[in-house]
């Protein structure tokens, strides 16, 4: 199909994985060399125009943008309400980015639908800005979250940090927990009952960043005392002896201290029908000053991306560890500093040692057009408006199992049978599928795979079943 | 009535006609001037402040327009959610222009009623540009769509361009078929059946602009290979001879091949009940590769003022025909040309021979408070909110039927009675009234002329009606 | 508690009071000056954030406001639809003033509740401007009109002015009031029926600005030949006679001409459901040009805050006597002048000896934490979302009987019960309490007070009733 995506992208911020360490850091030198000057800074985006494309609520990330292009001196313009726009007339995403491209200098976009900051990065041919997809991703917000971190720690590398409350739906606990990662910090996951951190997250921390995530019991570990605890994940360069004594150590890890403790509201609008039944605020655990008397949080940041609703109590407001507020404050240097490295209206320094150190994961991509869906249903390509010319496309991150991770809204799934394209051109006969985890998937070359999720889409193809296949017979 | 009505209205663009074939040109060479030197004109503005206020969904018109005054340097105030306004406590849009116009210098405006544009022209004192009124005119998509065929194609003048789809609703088709009309490009109506043009449309087209419709029965000329076809307008000054063997020629016109192809969105949100109820989208033909595969359209411009939803298909996006993302581009210069010109930053050369030879005409106004009302039920002057000011006035287009048309939506309709002021000037005995299609109505001279439209009416102004009227006897 | 609210507060306005008579003469000053020149001023702002929250709908003060700032070159964030931010995921108001205090350098806000704007100005940290808050002030409004009565009569002192129509929910008029009264201005009420100037209002009328207030029956004096009429303030610097003889005076004093006729418009969104059913609308007189004939009008100004509906007929717009249009159009350079004074780009000469010569109240505060709320349904302390935070405070504005005002939505109450914190400390069995109206308010200090509105709010807190409460029979 032709297609007409752009070929050549503008540098965008999409995930937290676009930009390297030494990008990041070039941003936050940027960002403290502004907030000494401010005033300096107007005029250096003079005559650019950031469209400011909000489909969700939000004051914070959308007024810290447009303070920031404010403040280097560029003009905003604002869709702030996804009804009064031509999304509502049934345009599809692709098509509003092409035109806001064509009047803008840069966009950034918040919306619903997981992976749609992709597709306008796709098709806007100037750099976008992700100010959140549902719940998959929120790249500036965790840029202020590594700014605050780094600015009262230092090196983030090393630190140690709780992750508090709905690491479910939080995209700005997805965004952050990769960070953390790439940064070097030990992570300590404790969600509210029901919330815990989804299953492809933790995988795409083990397989890409090559720390280790031990679980616990919670009700092993978490004694009033301590709190509630479900995994801790640790970087491979600076390796813990947790695995062998884990309950243990993790008590000890946690009484020598936290640096940060990162709180989060639950996301109860991305809540299920059934989960909202469940009323998981119910178990929502309120930090506090009592809560925070325990050893471990002596001398712990506390932190929260806002809005707060009642899970952090207003009596923290004035306490010195409180860094809620400074985060959301210093959301203007870091966005200004982001703008005008997107714009090219400053450079950056952005080669560092520490990108070297990474893995750099290239996983091979599967395109062929055998009807498979990436699963998640707020996943942007299955969106009435954008099947009409999305282009499905999968990263093949495993293959024992067989994983996929849709590029658009990183959902990853394992799908159930597959076949080759070399062994039907021209017999008919071996024109079979096969389970996705029997032997033959070793047989198929990457680049000859087909792959399918159901039984009827294999059919529609021209498929049958290879005469094992039902039985669940095949070698595996 | 003291209506405070201003009487020296600024220049404005309400409808394309506001505008002289010189000012279309001198606008599209500011465009180009501007485009080639972008940078430049920032600062052109400065100081100046535009209110956008958008009463209607918009993306690209209201941010192309934003986008415009932002690049000249000057500031924006906008609205952009009708029920967040003064409008929403029942306020007129007079008051509002009124407002606005002693804030801002410069309106733009959207709204669902048809004429409200002029309203806000009549009572804002400063330069107001239509950004669309209901289904009447969108003047300055019309702008970017002829300023596209000229760049494209050269002078428009003996085009020939095929409407297609909707063309009884949409805006943009009817400010732009006058304005094609008027620059002498010939016009092919497609339409969706039951979407034709209007018939106050062809009627103002043949008695304006000069040319010739010629209308088919669809089944009869539309065969697989040509296309639906309801109508053709020809210039005066391109004569055809499709009146003498209609049939023949006209599939030979459409095989010498089109300019351009401009493709419509069914416009539902303005569909009437019934007309949503058998659902004409169902009948709406796709416009796709396949269609377009014709000897027709070989060489024709594929357009679409935008958003588009499935009339378009996306595989046209990399074809080389297509024009819709570049007309949307251009929407920019053109409307910061527009936006400076009326501003008074920039002159143009405005005189044209062409318009010399434009056929003017003077119609007489009718102004006489007879009760009568515009009948277009979504006429700004039928709305609660502005029937206690309004004025209405009628042009009086035609005589043999008598023919008025609203000021504001330039609707027509044929009234059904008369009677004449002079009569009934102390002479009660003589005050009746008279069949409008009756012999009377070349007896009163046009400046005594009382119309009604209801027998009440009359009886509500203390007329009687001639004995012959109830019988339908009075001679034509 | 440890509330973290700002200690040194930004200069802000909230209510009319926080400016003194020289601060708004000088605003006006410097109004003049801006007027005359008015691109001068362009650039005078450079740099500088303005943020618009509009909780509520606007055009007017919205678009006046933004206008404003961007004529002296700043730059604007707005909020113009509630729905679209993070108040509608439940933040409070208060870190929602943090929050955006950090990004821009003033603020201003309208809102629903009352009181609003005060949290707001108290978590900030940066000037904040009151745009409208609920029923309780619209102190800008107050200065286009004091501007307009300034510009078209001269001073204000000793100028009649009669406010007409919605005097209970009209916030325009309650700031409007006090302004006048400190003026030195003599007011006129003329309610519509049931919707009479509350009576807080009235009394803080008397306690604070010395003047006296006459009321009368409107049946005896408002005849049809003069007006409807509730009341009369007079300054105090003006003494009438009209106590002597009222009936008589009151139709001279009116005969004797008004200086300004303000009309407003029934505020029906803030009606009870009562009060909408009674239809208030029915009996709302209307001001048109027969009104207007009576000879009290003959030189009066006709003033509105605007939006108008049906109360002020169309047929005015064209009288000369008609400022309501000016006041809007006066709105930007009063704006303006207000951004430039509390953003510090302008200074003002605010000393006048007229404030010397005014009363200060200063009336002990109340903040013992006795379960005591304000009783007003739409205060801003009642909300779920604030009550998290808010900190309870009323000044204790008279003792006979015992009144306290909300220091947010200034609404007042006479609270029911009484207790003093000495006579418990150590000495449980004389934990009692008493009746507010009883001769032991008297004898316990202020700073010793303890107030309860309810016996269960008493009990709560471990006090019993006096024994000659429940009998009412406690000594007065």
């Amino acid at each position: 199909m032709a297609l007409g995506r752009e070929t050549a992208m503008a540098k965008s911020l999409i995930t937290i994985d676009d930009f390297s360490i030494g990008e990041v850091n070039g941003i936050f030198a940027l960002a403290d060399e502004m907030s000494a000057a401010m005033p300096d800074q107007f005029g250096l985006c003079r005559g650019k125009v950031m469209a400011s494309l909000f489909f969700e609520p939000s004051t914070r990330t959308r007024l810290s943008f447009e303070t920031a292009m404010h403040r280097l001196g560029g003009s905003v313009i604002t869709v702030a309400d996804p009804k009064a726009t031509s999304l509502a007339k049934g345009e599809s995403l692709a098509d509003t980015a092409r035109v806001v491209g064509s009047y803008a200098d840069i966009i950034v976009i918040r919306h619903p639908w997981e992976g749609a900051a992709q597709v306008v990065a796709d098709y806007a041919g100037i750099p976008v800005i992700n100010g959140g997809d549902g719940g998959h991703q929120h790249p500036t917000q965790t840029l202020c979250d590594l700014y605050t971190l780094k600015k009262e720690r230092g090196p983030i590398k090393g630190l140690k940090i709780a992750l508090w409350g709905d690491l479910k739906y939080g995209r700005t606990i997805h965004s952050l927990i990769f960070a953390l990662a790439k940064f070097g910090a030990d992570i300590i996951f404790c969600p509210s009952p029901g919330l815990e951190v989804p299953e492809h997250i933790i995988k795409k921390l083990v397989m890409e960043y090559g720390g280790k995530v031990e679980k616990y019991q919670a009700q092993n570990l978490a004694g009033k005392d301590v709190m509630p605890l479900d995994a801790i994940y640790t970087t491979p360069t600076s390796p813990h002896q947790l695995a062998m004594m884990p309950d243990v150590n993790v008590a000890l890890e946690l009484k020598g201290g936290l640096d940060a403790l990162y709180v989060t509201r639950p996301q109860k609008e991305r809540f299920t029908a059934a989960e909202g039944q469940q009323d998981l605020k119910k178990t929502y655990q309120v930090v506090d000053k009592k809560l925070l008397k325990g050893k471990a949080f002596q001398k712990a940041l506390v932190m929260h991306p806002l809005p707060r609703v009642d899970e952090l109590a207003y009596e923290m407001d004035a306490d010195p560890r409180s860094m809620y507020f400074a985060q959301a404050a210093r959301g203007v240097p870091v966005r200004m500093a982001l703008l005008a490295y997107l714009l090219g209206a400053k450079n950056i320094r952005a080669d560092s040692q520490e990108d070297k150190a990474l893995p750099k994961p290239d996983y091979p991509v599967y395109r062929y057009e055998s009807g498979l869906r990436c699963p998640n249903p707020i996943c942007v390509t299955g969106q009435p408006s954008e099947v009409r010319y999305i282009r499905h496309e999968f990263k093949m991150v495993n293959f024992k199992p067989l994983t996929l991770r849709c590029i658009y809204c990183e959902h990853g799934f394992e799908p159930k049978f597959i076949a080759s394209t070399e062994w039907h051109e021209g017999k008919l006969a071996t024109k079979t599928y096969h389970s996705a985890d029997s032997h033959w998937l070793k047989k198929i070359k990457a680049e000859n795979l087909i792959i399918f999720d159901s039984v009827e889409a294999a059919q529609a193809q021209g498929f049958k079943a290879n005469h094992l296949v039902g039985g669940g017979l095949e070698k595996k």
